[in-house]
């Protein structure tokens, strides 16, 4: 996943294109990029890692001018390397220009053996340099019809930045994959993957880009075209229930309303007997409130967060190599012991880190351990900008749900059916993707692995 | 503060002592420091910082050795520089010697003076070194001696680890200011300032010290000495109310349920009316889960913690100088707005933060906020270890709780009352030091500037 | 200037393209960099700065393969930045290739005009870019093919390695601007800049790759294709004068025996009564060797190199801002005083730094110091791969020799004749570039810049 | 070996002082640190390696004040740490003191027995750290008189600057093993162990101390008192053969000329037929100059110096692993092959250096290959701060020239005559220390691991 943030017609652009990028921090942990336009130049600077790790101080200073785009990437598409960090940069036939990409191309692999076959040179592994190539050799006369044009050969899901000439171009893909939103700080524009970024840096939201649209904005206006219409819109599901920030607000609907709704539904539709309701921090929180409401069973944070040691630390000490999420999570004995307890999370994927989660609370002296999920069984991967593995690896695609219950060691396990999950949205018209859940993919990608993976589903 | 942790006669202590410090940051991230005990030779390295930042990989595979003591600190007595961080290593008339101090000397001011004018050279700031010559000029025979000899001539808050010739020996004042624990980890023993930290390494608690206790350990077993005996024992019970990870037990009592009930108490001295009760995070979390408990008014994370940037890195830029508390903590607008909040922290210092969470709630659109706070005002400084400020800076030194209330802009402000605060806890017998709050410090310090406080809190 | 250096068959390539690499550090200091095959894979580090700054023990240990290519660069065409430092790297329609370029190519501006229009995306501002986006366009079916086609396309100077599927391909330009060098260490072979390079690693040189000349290494052997034949080779005798280390041996003549010889012809062509020949180090020592040789006056090592302190360090204090060539040079004053002294050094550029060196003598001491110039007045700008300035700011440009030796403040001044200089090398047949001295440029560049420059030349 | 380098009364106090310790780099390596007193309190920061790699300029930038000294380290007593490096820092009896210090006490394992006995904490292993404890004990009224007291408690080499309350008080030990000088640099004044780091600030020296000199400077003027008289001097003559720069002046006599006349005394005393004289760079060239100018055999440098790779570097690489003095040292082949060569250098340690250089020049075709060294054999050890090994471990302690010769595979070896050597410096008295050469220590060390050397010695 990523997120995009960009800022035009500010004299700090580049600060608040920090500030923005991190308030987006949860959506890529492995790159951070900022482009920013200065004397008719763009600068790019681009590092492995989260954004402060980035970026010093005295970069961030000279980093003078008034538009830039951000960008915090995690990879799902090509391997994690700075040549993949984003904003891309590139001198093409219509000038100088910066991308950062939110989504991912499922006609990449086609795209990529095409452009190569012309004569294209691909410098990293990603799929969003292929949209460079396709701008670059689109005859139409200028920067924004090029864009538009080449937009029509890329299929899946894109929210995109472009920076160029003192412009910023905002695109979102047809489907609506992925949320884009305009916002105002100050007398100047900004873009942002997410809501919570923008009020971050004091600014107010102006709309949410729809499926299809893009946003020209300049220093003094911007302008909306709908260069592509669509009868049926897929967004992301999984942003409500895990992806985005709980402060964050889609197609007008709150975060932190959805999930509390999740947890609601969640309690209605297993009624379990329980003495508290301990969320997974701090995926879990918003559900846990709403679970707790709905049953009246007491919310308790008797999971804590710790500080956090990666696995490259442990892996070389042979008596702390098997600690896995005991150096993550502590729990609270005190709070747990003798409990009958309902722990709520928003997804398993492999389920092994649940597994760990029931036993340390197991070892803490819970007396029963009801594990509720706020969305149903995750079955198969996702083309479209989540990292998740491949159906061999998710525990919900090889067990049902008795069997996975049975793995993770709990006494009970429920997962929100996909008619409350999207119930607990409230979205007029119910537009989403839930191919992640059901396998029903709103657009088919085309390589031969991927192929693989939809008979697999097919079995 | 800080935090001290320790383990002795385990093939890979300084991992574990790795492990145990990162357990303890929440005491002090200003620097930290591990001393091993390697092939007879005492290697310490300490660093400016938080552990994971002090510390490589490799320098911890380098660090062999089966006896390791660790330190995290928050400058409270000299000023923040890599001389001041400990462990401490000296060699002196008994040995080489390392050494981790957890409180404040009353008589530093005092020892330094006599030290000096005796022709000690004294490297650093702090008051930890002086312990270190106490021991050097001591005329008993063995080490162990000098220390217990030296601990006569010093005055405060004090919980000690030295490390020497393959022994660890801990100490813990008459008056018990702060806390100190032994554990055992496989075979081995540990010391940990907190429960939490022992248990992360998976080690199982085997005592606290008691005020005025000195245990002794070696690779095959320990000692233990009362090597001082006073009637009252004077414990921070501030470390019940913020200052402990809410996992640890302290004095058998688990600080979360301590901070439960301390949130009941408030809910009981005082009722409001209203429609949810926020915690600030991650401070005010336990006392908001008895408040709301307590009162029936549910609990809502409507607050969140955002990544932080600090505030060097904001002055530069005259568009967020006065981002402030903003750039830590997000209101989620959605659940805040049109709601009369209970929102629930541990205490209140200068006020400015709090001053700018009320008005971050505002802007999100609370009704009313009615700020609660679960120990009393905070009015004078702490003598003893943790970095509060002068009787001057702290807000309830100089206003009155309407006063205070009208700083901070909230609807009303409720305090927990000293013995709400003291039942909380539930101690059999109520040894606390509650200075802070009123002013009866149970040690006096001695220097000039400290008089002038004392005479301040007579006025 | 830039170096390459390449290794094929090794099974430690890439630590011997490492040594290859530094022992090239002086064709270039501004970025470094190396590409290994491993297991199939291309991987490619470039940073910034010297070799051993850019790489890390760990990760040329991590760099297994046993065929690799390395680079340092010191930027002549595009600015100094990561993205132009080199190996290049790019997936094309024959497979990934890396490529190392010494060189400057003079249709660059050309080529990129045409390649943007035609809809390639440049992403770094350096000439070499441009080979590999041709490469990619080559409709010949091998990468073999596609490189040879490509060669006729570009003009100018270019000495390349290509590494693409456990192939290594060098190539040398029609005229033979830069030198590369074919070797073998242990049984695998290696390409190199200079011959020095490959005696560092312990290889032998098998043969100097003529202009046009082709070498294709696998790791069991090698072929040789004159891809093309010109009738004229102009290679650059500033190799000789300074460029190359005085340990390679370009066209079978020693660079060491050809400045020694120049200084020799500088005596032999002006007679001057001095007591000593001071060189500047390390620059004018081996013709200073040749003049004090022939002219029987002493040598004497009277300026020394002190450790070198960059401009930006410089810069914010007042009162060391004009130290200027102090802080690179030290005179012996007691060796200098009342000398009458012949100051030799390769050549003067702008005559600001000779200038500072003939002050810094006059301060000790000096009597008289005459300067010579191991070759003629620099007066033209190099396109063939040499960081020389524009000719408005070389100063032999501008002045006659009786002006730039009073510039500098010289007693007098004398340059090489450019027939003395090209009889020190001493080649059978007098091949050589020499546009840096009287504008005779072989290949003609092409942008609307340089030909202002050629016009101003021609004035 | 150490350098020692102060500024006071000067605005830019810091960066003089870090140009002045760049000056003396090649007195010690391993770490480096400067003093400040700013605003009346002494700021000091140290750091492992070079002085570059140690200070940035933002930190050089905040060292504002008017008063500071510097050190540059290379460990000869105590282990190499950051607690030993300098300036040492102290609180004392008399106020906040820094201080640097060249050379080395004989009496430290006694003062360090009798300090820590006496109830002193050492925080490091250097003898430096025993003079602060002296003076912090001494019962003078002021610091000046503290400072002079302890002096006769001390004995072995020591020059030394004191930084405290806006003074530096320079000390030289009355033997006067190791040389200091004050200068003047615009109005100020400065101290360095060599005058090439003054003339380097453009300061002017002023005078050497002499031994048993004290002088203590302030911003406005400086005063001199000889503190202890001594018949004898014991400067170290290898100051001269060596370790000084060759621009430095010593005793009024420059260091260049002095080994440029043990070169001419070397070829007086040996004759030998050659064809050229090549130095080992950059230890051997003045002499080389010298005996090439009283020999008539013309001076070649036919030995160049490379990039350096550390041991830590080649070590894990097969095939590498033995490339030692290679990666230092190039020879030029075409100047080499045939001839008859006198190889230049100062000194010979263990031997297996020069027998590697010798092997080089073999290899490059010299046909016969005479080493002449500008000394003595080296036989013992040396008490006074140069970094010699112990007499078992160098060659000429327990092999008689033909046989070292032999083992660095030398067609012949001579050594200078110690007379000669004398001579070359050509001081009116004779007052060296040349008890490397002799063992004739003129202050005897005292530990028991010393007394054992001794006997060895008698042997």
């Amino acid at each position: 996943m990523c997120g995009i943030f960009g800022v035009i017609g500010h004299k700090e652009a580049a600060i608040l294109t920090y500030l923005g990028i991190q308030g987006l921090q949860h959506r890529g942990q492995e790159s951070a990029g900022i482009a920013v336009l200065s004397g008719g130049k763009l600068n790019v600077k681009t590092g492995m890692g989260q954004v402060r790790e980035v970026f010093s101080l005295e970069e961030i200073k000279k980093f003078e001018g008034t538009v830039a785009i951000g960008h915090v990437r995690y990879s799902t598409s090509g391997t994690s390397s700075l040549a993949n960090a984003q904003p891309l940069y590139a001198t093409t036939s219509k000038g100088e220009v910066a991308l950062g990409h939110n989504g991912n191309l499922v006609n990449a692999h086609f795209l990529r053996q095409k452009l190569i076959k012309e004569g294209a040179i691909l410098t990293g592994s990603s799929d969003s340099e292929l949209i460079l190539h396709l701008i670059a050799r689109s005859t139409a006369p200028s920067m924004e019809d090029a864009i538009i044009d080449s937009l029509s050969e890329i299929q899946g899901a894109f929210s995109l930045l472009f920076l160029f000439k003192d412009k910023i171009l905002a695109v979102r893909d047809p489907y609506g994959f992925r949320p884009l939103f305009l916002g105002k700080v100050e007398n100047s524009f900004c873009f942002s993957s997410e809501t919570a970024a923008i009020e971050l840096i004091k600014g107010k939201v102006i709309k949410e880009l729809m499926p299809g649209e893009v946003v020209i904005a300049t220093k003094k206006n911007y302008k909306s075209i709908q260069w592509k219409k669509t009868k049926e819109h897929y967004f992301c599901i999984f942003e409500y229930v895990y992806f985005a920030r709980p402060d964050s607000v889609l197609y007008n609907i709150p975060v932190s309303l959805s999930r509390i709704n999740m947890g609601k539904r969640l309690a209605q539709e297993g009624k379990t007997k329980a003495d508290i309701v301990i969320p997974v921090p701090d995926s879990g929180i918003f559900a846990a409130m709403g679970y707790s409401e709905e049953s009246k069973i007491p919310l308790s944070f008797a999971l804590i967060r710790s500080h956090y040691i990666g696995r490259t630390f442990i892996q070389p000490f042979q008596s702390i190599r098997d600690f896995g999420v005991r150096l993550k999570l502590s729990p609270i004995s005190s709070i747990i012991k003798g409990k009958r307890i309902i722990l709520v999370d928003d997804s398993i994927v492999r389920g092994t880190t649940m597994r760990q989660i029931v036993n340390l609370l197991k070892n803490a002296g819970a007396k029963e351990i009801h594990v509720k999920i706020s969305c149903p069984p995750t079955r198969f991967p996702c083309y479209y900008g989540i990292d998740t593995p491949t159906s061999e690896e998710l525990i919900a695609y090889n067990k049902n749900v008795e069997e996975v219950c049975e793995f993770i060691g709990a006494t009970s396990l429920q997962y929100l059916s996909k008619e409350a999950m999207e119930k607990s949205v409230d979205l007029e018209k119910k537009w989403f993707c839930t191919a992640c859940w059901d396998g029903d993919y709103p657009v088919l990608p085309l390589s031969s692995k991927q192929q693989r993976l939809f008979s697999l589903k097919k079995q």
